[in-house]
C-alpha cells in the first residue's frame, strides 16, 4: 500500500540503529553477565537524551535572553520552554524509581566493572549547571575534584571554555536591572513600601512579645533582628554592596529591587510572565536540588558506606553536593520581603501607562 | 590523579557519541528548522530505549517461565521483573505530559516532513505485544493495516516469525494447569465454594428486589442472570468450552480454577507469589491501556480530526485501538467469582501439607 | 510559655472534635468490625472535602465571570483558581491509588451493610457537574436515576433548583461572543484563514493520496471529506446552527469563532491569560474523564460483574459514564481546525491596538 | 423507586454534615474574609482524616506485632497494611502541591489571625511518630519545647502517657531478636560472611589505589577505615555496645544481625516477608523525611525568614527538624554490609529445614 519509496521510515527517522546498538554490558565482556547492568545503561543513557533536550532548550531560551529588546512575545517563549523544561526535570526526577529497583546486591554484581566511571562525569550534566550560571567557587571540594581531574583532556577543555561564557543568570541580572521599574517620578513606592515592612515586623514582634518568654523570647527577638537587617540592606546600597562582596547575596542591588517588585505585583497581568519567568528559574532550582537529593538517598539505599564505581564513597560525598548547587538563592530571599497586598500601594494609571503593556520597551 | 588507563570512563561507556549523535531533524534537512522537532525525537527515541529495557525484562522472565520446574526461588525473579516493568511503564505513561508541552500549531510546523512514519512501525512495542500474547485476530482492522504493509520487508518478517513463538500467556496457563491446587482428595472444595456463590448470588437477589421496582428491576435481575451464568460456566466444562469457542474467554478451563483458587487465598502466604504474578501481569496489561488512551487524548489535542504523521486521520484511528489490544482480560474476570473471607473454607492442614512449601514441587 | 490566652488553637481551628469524630463503621454497628472499611469511609470523606475546596473555587470563578466588565485582573484571578481547582483533581485521582489497596474480598466484607448508598449520591459532585455546565440530557439513563429516585427529597430539591442558575459554560460562551476579535475592519482574517485552511486539506489529500491505495484510499479520502465539512460549518451560518441543534456542538457561533482565534494567536502576551483560562476547562474536563475511567478499573478490580452498594452491577453502569459526561467537547474540537503559523497572517499593529492591552475594555 | 428505609444513605454514613460544616475562616470572623484561608483549611483537615488512618492501620500492626508466636499470616497482614501506610504517605506528600498554589501574599492576608496555632501541634501527628518509636531525645530542642508547653493539658498528658508505652521499633527488635537465623549449628556463615566481608574491602581498597593519588588517595583510605570499622563492631559485641552508648546504632545486636542476614537472602521466597517488612518500614521512613523537606521548602517560599503562625521564624525551625526525627537509621546502615550474592554462602538444606517455611515457629 505505500507507494512514496523516498517518504520517512520511523526507524530510520528515529535512528534505531545507532540507539539500540549502544548498549553493551561489561559484565558480558568479562564473562559475568548481570542482568540488571542493562537497566543500569539504560536508564543512564535515557538521562543523557534528556539532558540534550534541556540543553537544546536552555541555549534557545539564552539566545533570546541575549537579545537587548526582550519584547513580551520573546517573554512568552522563554516561559513556554523554561516550563517545559521543569516537566522534563520531573520525568527524570521520576527515573530514579526505575533504579530503585535494582536491588544492592544485584548492582554488586557489576559494580567493580564500572570503575572509576562516575555520573560526575557526564559533560552535559556539567554544562546545565554552567550555562545556568553555577559558578566553579560554589562547587564543592569533591565536584571541583572531579572536574579538572577525572574528565578527559577534551571534556574538560569543553567546560573550561563554557565557564568564559555569560550565563542565564547574567542574562537574567541585566534584564532586571533594565526593567524601568524603579524610577517612577512622584510615585513615592519604595518610602510607601519601606512603612510598609516597618509595620509588619513591629506588629510581628508584638505577636512574638504575646506568645514567648523567657529564653525562647529572646532567641526570637534575636532572629526578628536578622530579618529586619536583611530588610535594611535594601535601603542601603553600601550595606547591599558588603553583602554582595561576602557572597551572601549575587543579584546586584537593582536586578533584586526589580525582582522583588515583581513579586509584589505579581497578580498584575502586565507582570504575569515576568513573575513566571522568575517562577520557573526556581523551579528549575528546586527540582535539580530534589533530583540531587532522591539520589543520595537511593545511593544510601544501594551502597550505605561502601565505595561506589568513581572509587569514593558515593553517599557521604553526594550528601555535601546536595545544598551546595544551588543556583538562584536570591529568589528565595524574596519571600522575605513580601508584604500582604492590602500593605502595598495601588498602582497608579500614570505608572501602567509609563511600564505600558511591553516591559521590554524602555 | 587518575592511574588506571585502561578504566572505563562514563561517556565511552555509555556510548554517548552514537546516542547523541542519533537526532537529525527532517525540518532542518528541508531548511526550515523548527525548534520543537528535537523534543518529538527525543521523546520517541526515549521511548525506543525503554522498551528495549521492557523486552530485555520480558525474554529473562519466559526464559524462566518456560522451565517446567519453576521454583519459587524463579518465581521471586519473575515476580520481581515484572514488577519492574510496571515501574517503566508508569516512567513512559509520564512521558506523554512531556510531549504535551508541544503545542498543536508548533507540531504542524514539521508534522509533514515525517509522513508517512508512525508510532504504530514501532518493531520493539509489537515484539511486546506479541510476546505478551496479543494475536493478530485480536487487533483492530487499522492495527493489522499497518502490521502488514506499513512495515518494511525485514521488520514484517521478523514479527511474522514472532508470531510463531511461545508467549507468556501460553506460559501462564501451562503453569496455572499445572498447579496441584485442584486435585485435593477429600477436601470438597469446590462443592464449598459452590454453595457459597449460591448464597452470595441470592443475597445479591434480595438486595436488587428490596432497591429496585418497574423496569430497573427487570433490568437488574437480567443482569445478575448473566452474572449466575458467568458462574454456571465454571462448573460445566461443555459450557466453558463453548465460552472458549466463542472468544469469551481464552485461559483454560484448569488455569482459570488454579487462578481463581489463588486469588481466593491470596492471603495465604504461600500464595503471595503467584498472587503477585497474576497481579503483575494485569497491571502491565492496565498500564499499556492506560498509555494508549492517554495517547489518544495527546493526539485529539494535537491534531483533531486532522491527519496524523501516518497518513490517517489519528485520533479516531487510535480510539479504536485503546480497548481492543488487551491481553489479560480473564484475570480480570475473576473479579466476579471471588467470594467474602467468611464464606470460604480454611484450608484444612493436609491440603497445605500437600501444597508443601514449594507449588513447583508437583 | 503560653501567654495569649484567646489565641487560636490547632485542634480548635480545624474542629478536629468534629472532623475526627465522624467516623463510624457500619460493620462495627452490626457486630462484625472490618478492618478495611475505615479506609473507605476516610477515603470517601476525603473526597467530600476536596469537593467542598472545589466548590468554593468554582463559585468564585463564576462570581467574577458573571461581571460583564472582565478586567485581566479578574481574569487573572480565574485563571489561577482553576489552575488550583486542576491542582486538587490531579490529588483526588491519586486518592483512588490508596482504594486500591482495599483488596476485593476485604471490600465485600462490609459491602451489604452499604446498600443502598452510592458514591452517585454525592451531591456535592453533582453540584460541580451542574454548575459546570453539565446538563441533564447530557447523563446516561442510569445516572438520571440515581438523580431522580435515589436522592432524598431535600438534596434532590436543591440540584433541581440549581439546574436553573447560569452555568459556567453558559457564562464562557456570553464572555467569547463578546470579545472584539471579529470585527477588524478592514483585516481580511478569516478570508485569509480559509485559504490556509484549504492549503492545508489540499495538502494532506495529496499526502493520503501518496500513502495509501484501494480501500484505504476511499475511506481515509472519506474521512477527509468530514473533516473539509466541519471547516465549511466555520463559515457557514446556516450550516453551524444546524449542528447546533443536532447537539453536535454547544458553544454558538461567535463564541467558536473566538475560541478558534484565541488558539491560532495564543503566542500572542495579549491572548496568554484567555489561552489558560480555555486550556484550564479542558484539563478540568480531562481530569475528571480521567476519575471516571479509574474508577471505572477499580470497581471493576474489586467486583468483576458483582453488584455494588448501589444495588446495581457497578463496573458496566460506570463504564457508560466515563465518557458521557464530558463537558467542553467543543473547545476540543478547535484542535481540527488550527493551522500552522506560518500559514497565519501577523496580526496588523492596528489590530493589536484595537485589542489594546486589555481585552475586557470593549 | 428506593424501597428499604432504613438503608444507608451516603451522606448520612459519612456524616457530611459534621464533615461540612467544621471549616470556619478566622479571616471571616474578624471581618476580612480571606478566600485562601479555605484551601489552607481544608488542607489541614484533610492531613488529619489521613493521620487518623495512618494511626488505624499502626495500631492494628501493632497488635499483631506484639503477638509473640507471630506466624506468616499475620506477617503478611502486617506488610500489606505496612505498604497501605506509605501508599497514604505518598498521597500526603503530593498534597502538599496544592498547598502551594496559595501565594505568600495571600497567605499573608489571613497569617496574622491564625497566631499561634501550629502545625506543630497536630497531637495525631506526634502520635504517629511516638508510636513508631521516636524518642524525645532524638528531637530538636525547638520541637521538644511545642511539646511541653505549646500544647495544652489534655494533649500534653496523652502524649506523655504514650512515650511510656511500647513502639514499633522495640516490636521490631523484639520479633527480630527472635529469629532463629544465627544459630545452626554445622554451619559456619558468619565465618564466611567475614572472609567475604575481607575481601570485598580488600579490593575496594585497591580499587582506590588504583584510581586516587595525593591527599584524595589519603583521604578516601581514611573513609575505608572507617568502613572497615563499622564491619569490625559486627563481630565484636563489646564494640557494638560501645556503639549503642554513644547512640550511634539503636537495634540490639541480635536483631541487626538477623537484620542482616535477612538483607543477605532476600532472594529467597522464605524471606520475601520479612524483607518486605523492612523494606516498608524504610519507606515510612523516607516518606515523612520528604514530607517533612517539601515542607521546608514550601515554608522557604511562603514566608522568607519572616515568622510563621507559631510565632517563630518557620523556614530555619523546620529545616532543622528534616534530617533529625529519623526513626530506622540503623536500616539504612545495612547496606554497608551488604555482599554480591556470588561471595554468600549457599543456604545448607538442613539450615532451610530449619528455618522451615514458617519463620515464627521457634
Amino acid at each position: 500500500m505505500r507507494k512514496n519509496t523516498h517518504a520517512c521510515y520511523y526507524s530510520d527517522y528515529l535512528q534505531l540503529d545507532k540507539l539500540l546498538g549502544a548498549q553493551a554490558m561489561e559484565s558480558e565482556k568479562h564473562g559475568h553477565p548481570a542482568h540488571d547492568e542493562m537497566l543500569f545503561i539504560v536508564t543512564h543513557q535515557a538521562y543523557e537524551l534528556w539532558f540534550k533536550q534541556l540543553l537544546h532548550e536552555l541555549r534557545s531560551v539564552m539566545a533570546l535572553m541575549g537579545d537587548p529588546v526582550l519584547d513580551d512575545r520573546a517573554l512568552a517563549t522563554i516561559v513556554h520552554r523554561l516550563k517545559r523544561f521543569t516537566v522534563i526535570q520531573k520525568l527524570i526526577n521520576e527515573q530514579i524509581s526505575v533504579l530503585e529497583t535494582m536491588s544492592p546486591q544485584d548492582f554488586l554484581e557489576f559494580r567493580d566493572y564500572l570503575v572509576p566511571a562516575s555520573g560526575f562525569q557526564s559533560v552535559q550534566f556539567k554544562e546545565l549547571e554552567i550555562r545556568l550560571g553555577l559558578r566553579r567557587s560554589q562547587r564543592t571540594e569533591a565536584d571541583r575534584q572531579f572536574f579538572y581531574s577525572r574528565l578527559n583532556e577534551a571534556d574538560r577543555t569543553y567546560l573550561l571554555a563554557l565557564e568564559q561564557q555569560e550565563t542565564l543568570t547574567c542574562q537574567l541580572d541585566r534584564w532586571l536591572s533594565r526593567l524601568p521599574l524603579l524610577k517612577f517620578e512622584g510615585f513615592a513606592f519604595w518610602e510607601h513600601y519601606r512603612r510598609g515592612a516597618q509595620d509588619m515586623l513591629d506588629s510581628d514582634e508584638a505577636i512574638i512579645r504575646q506568645t514567648f518568654e523567657g529564653d525562647s523570647l529572646t532567641s526570637q527577638l534575636d532572629e526578628l533582628d536578622g530579618t529586619r537587617a536583611r530588610f535594611q540592606a535594601l535601603f542601603d546600597d553600601s550595606h547591599y554592596q558588603r553583602l554582595l562582596a561576602e557572597g551572601q547575596l549575587s543579584l546586584s542591588h537593582d536586578a533584586m529591587m526589580s525582582a522583588l517588585f515583581i513579586n509584589l505585583y505579581r497578580d498584575e497581568p502586565l507582570f504575569q510572565l515576568p513573575f513566571q519567568l522568575l517562577t520557573s528559574l526556581m523551579e528549575i532550582d528546586e527540582l535539580f536540588t530534589a533530583w540531587r537529593y532522591r539520589h543520595v538517598l537511593m545511593v544510601q539505599r544501594m551502597l550505605g558506606s561502601k565505595i561506589g564505581t568513581g572509587g569514593s564513597s558515593g553517599s557521604d560525598y553526594l550528601r555535601r553536593n546536595t545544598e551546595a548547587n544551588r543556583l538562584f538563592r536570591d529568589l528565595y530571599a524574596i519571600s522575605t520581603y513580601l508584604l500582604p497586598k492590602h500593605a502595598l500601594p495601588v498602582l497608579p494609571d500614570k505608572v501602567k501607562k509609563r511600564l505600558g503593556f511591553s516591559l521590554g520597551g524602555d
